[in-house]
Parts: structure tokens; C-alpha cells; sequence
């Protein structure tokens, strides 16, 4: 078992089967030198629906939880492409989109969901990526939240 | 003609003029090895405002056409740039931006669109790109979708 | 003093001490060769509240001056990391958040107020990113504009 994959055992956590694709596009798209692009990833890490907004039917610490489980599914979808997650070096960049009512403004403490958590799986230097968290309108099946992530791997 | 250029061809389509700047920023960006990022991208194609929502009047197949006319234009700032879209080795990522009203939830629907055309002219290899969807506010313009995407290049 | 804070300094604008974070992230993370990607930040250059949203408490003027502190917001935190502006070599993309009533569709002429700043301080070439310039319904902390940028340097 990879170190990080000890990691979210230690947590209680285990990765979820990459999720179905919701349209024309790949989960992860690989480019430049060890960079992997993965594609919007949902809250849902048993294939159940999860709907709803932040500000009217979820609430904040829903919204944790459910960052937290769109970081798991990224991070299946990368496992499963480059075999090994002790592989990734460098957590780039995690955008963070929450589906918001206009007088939610809590959008960071629901990112905090996912990216605390590659914080604690790489350690803070590998895992501490840059991000925006950012309130929709609104998101594919009426999710509460979505987050794509840029990885540099070995 | 390019092979891409031919591939349009067969499907009825031609690459529009690159659409005018709305603003203070570069078309498309070179930047690292051969990284081309375009900015976002409306859907005319002719210099004609489409303007509306998906979710109040826009229908989800009009979407579909308007993400496919952002597409072709991001194609047109690409090629103006470099010159020959033969040169495109990878359509890395694509971000498409819907605006939604908070209950219209087929923003894939709507992006694939874009990224069924991509798959198209440069074939399932180079043209699935990694992919967000989501439900904006509002666009530029009152615009109905936005499309912005990055691509390697020989 | 660098030539970029000297045209700062023309504009009579001064960098400001990089804002606090807001979660749970890295202010900007270095990737590939010699690419920073800059976290979102907000407008506030003092440590203020700005809060509000463009088409019903905050004008397009104001939205654009914002948007200027956005982006003096991203060069502290940048410059902090690389220790001198004038290494920079690219300003690659800039995404401009737009928190937006569903009925405004300035958000170009407010994200102007960011790139023009880049294009005046580092020149056209290098100064001149692609960019998204995008209506959210709502950003962190109920700011009105939220910018995040990936910049290539020496």
C-alpha cells in the first residue's frame, strides 16, 4: 500500500472507485512535463445522488465533507491513470466551486473539505496546493460542489 | 487545407473569423513548451449577439450549438496564432462556462458541445481534454456560454 | 528599486503587504519550469472589508479600481515569493471572479482594471495575459471581485 493510501487509512478514509463520466471529456488529461489535469470532480464517492446549495439545504460542514469527497474522487481518478499516488510531487492548484445562494459567503471553509485533506495525505509541502473557492450558481445535477485539480507527478 | 480544416469541412463546418477582444487581454497565451492557453470565447460566429440563459431562454440543445460556435472560435484564435491546427498534439483542458438559472442542472450536456467538436476534428487521442461545466451567474454580454481551453502544440 | 514597483510608483501605487489566507491553501505555488500559479485574492490592498456585488451595490468604476487592488494583491504575494518583479517574463492567464446579478454584464470592463495594470507595469508583451472574465453569484466573504493569475518567470 502507497504511503498515501496509509494515510487516509489512518484517517478512516479509503479511495472510492473513480466516478462515471458525466459528458465528452477525460477525467484526467496528461500534458507538459508530469503535469495531469483532472477534470471537475462531484461529492458523491458511492455513485448516490448529492444535491442541493450552500445557503439553503446544505450547510457548512455538509459542504466540508462533500470538498472532502470531490478530493477523493480526484484523487481515484489519478491513481487509477498513473498507478501510484507517493508518486505525485506537487499538488499545483485546486479550484473549488461551490454552488452558493447569494448571501452565502462560507465558500473557503467548505474548500477547506478538500484541501485540508491533500494537506494530510502528501504533508504540507507536497500538498499544499494554491486554490480559488468560488460560489456558483449553480452545478452539473445540482451538486453542492465541484473541484478540479493540477498535479505535477514524478 | 489541414487535415483539422478538413475534418470541419465534413461536418458542415467552417472556422469563423477569430472573434474581436472585449477587453484588455491576449486572445491566446504561448507560454512553457509549446502551452497555448485561449481565453474565454462567446458563440457568434458572425459578429451577431446571442444573448440569454439556459434555464429560462436558452434550450439545452441550443446550448449545445452555442458551445460548439465557442469552440470554433477558440479554434480560430488558435490557428491565427500558430498556423496550421495540424500542429495541435493535445487539447489539455477546457473550461466551459454555462450561465444558468439556480435550477438548470445540464451544464455537461450543454459543454459537450465544445468537446464532442474537438474529439471530431483531432480524433479521440489529442481531442478529450479534461473538462469543467458549471452554472454561472451571468456572462459577458449576457452571453449564454463561454468557453475558455489550453493546448500543447508540436 | 525594481522597474516594475518604479512604474508602480509612476501610477502612484504601492504594493501592499500580501493578504492573509483565508483557508486552508498556499498564496501561490510554483510548478514546471519556472510557473507560479497565484491563489485568488480580493481587493482590499489595507486589510478592509470590501463587500458587495456589481449591478446593485457596486459600480462599474468602482468594480474596475477593485479589481486594480485584486491584482496589486496578487503581485504582493508574488513578489514575496520570487523576491523581485522584474523577473517576471509572462503574464500567462488571469481569471477575473465577478460576483454578479444575474442582470449584469460589465464583467470585462471591471476585469480590465487588473490586466491593464499588468500591461502598464511589465509592458504590453510581457504584460498582456489570456484571460476569463466571468459573473459569479457570489465570492468569499461577499467580495465583489476575486482575481487569480499564472504568471512565468526567469
Amino acid at each position: 500500500m502507497s504511503k498515501v493510501e496509509e494515510k487516509l487509512q489512518e484517517l478512516g478514509l479509503t479511495l472510492p472507485e473513480p466516478p462515471a463520466k458525466g459528458g465528452a471529456y477525460a477525467p484526467v488529461k496528461q500534458f507538459g512535463k508530469g503535469l495531469y489535469y483532472v477534470s471537475g470532480c462531484g461529492p458523491s464517492t458511492d455513485g448516490s445522488a448529492i444535491t442541493g446549495k450552500l445557503g439553503e439545504d446544505v450547510t457548512v460542514e455538509q459542504g466540508y465533507a462533500y470538498a472532502q469527497g470531490c478530493m477523493l474522487n480526484v484523487l481515484a481518478v489519478l491513481k487509477r491513470e498513473i498507478g501510484d499516488l507517493d508518486k505525485v510531487k506537487n499538488a499545483v492548484k485546486v479550484t473549488c466551486f461551490v454552488a452558493s445562494t447569494p448571501d452565502f459567503y462560507a465558500q473557503p471553509q467548505v474548500a477547506n473539505g478538500g484541501t485540508e485533506l491533500l494537506m494530510k495525505v502528501f504533508g504540507e509541502e507536497i500538498g499544499t496546493p494554491s486554490r480559488s473557492a468560488i460560489g456558483m450558481s449553480v452545478l452539473p445535477g445540482n451538486m453542492p460542489v465541484e473541484t478540479e485539480a493540477l498535479f505535477e507527478v514524478e
